[in-house]
């Protein structure tokens, strides 16, 4: 798979850290919007937060860990950004554990 | 499996909770507590900490995230104490997240 290059840095796949990845993971939040790019990429401004109460500051900061983590790339799309999870990095580095976060209830 | 009586809380099966799994198993030395325990039980007195210089009470904090997130059992054993995963309580809940994460490098 080709670099991605970007405006916002992302960790190279060899780069990603278990620990870091289960951290990015491990808030409700940050779960949740990974859940909602479970069926495929997603513009940033569609991606809800489960409480809308939560000031735009605080998104911004829920995508940077996901996105330092490795778990999300973020990338600029038009006037907007588009958010998809690394499935082939985390599924290369982490075999199993995507799907085992996404399909536990 | 008859419910275990302890000296310490722990949460029941059902009472697990992904986020609390993920975020005590996201920390480089209780993941590393976590992997000790991949092959058995063991007594805490033998579970070694990567860092030596770590004091007891952290020691023993680690231990309480663990537990608390029902990753580990912690029973009293004689005049010591016996340190083991939940095993079957994570593969009911969270199907191939503990394989994914022990096999993970």
């Amino acid at each position: 798979m080709a670099e991605i290059h970007s405006d916002l840095p992302h960790p190279a796949k060899d780069e990603l850290r278990l620990e870091s990845v289960l951290f990015a993971l491990s808030d409700p939040a940050r779960l949740d919007i990974v859940r909602q790019l479970a069926d495929g990429p997603l513009e940033m401004a569609r991606c809800h937060l489960m409480d809308p109460g939560i000031p735009k500051s605080t998104k911004s900061h829920l995508m940077k860990v996901l996105r330092e983590a490795g778990v999300i790339r973020n990338l600029p799309q038009g006037r907007g950004r588009i958010l998809s999870i690394r499935r082939e990095d985390l599924d290369e580095r982490f075999p199993g554990l995507l799907d085992a976060v996404l399909t536990a209830t």
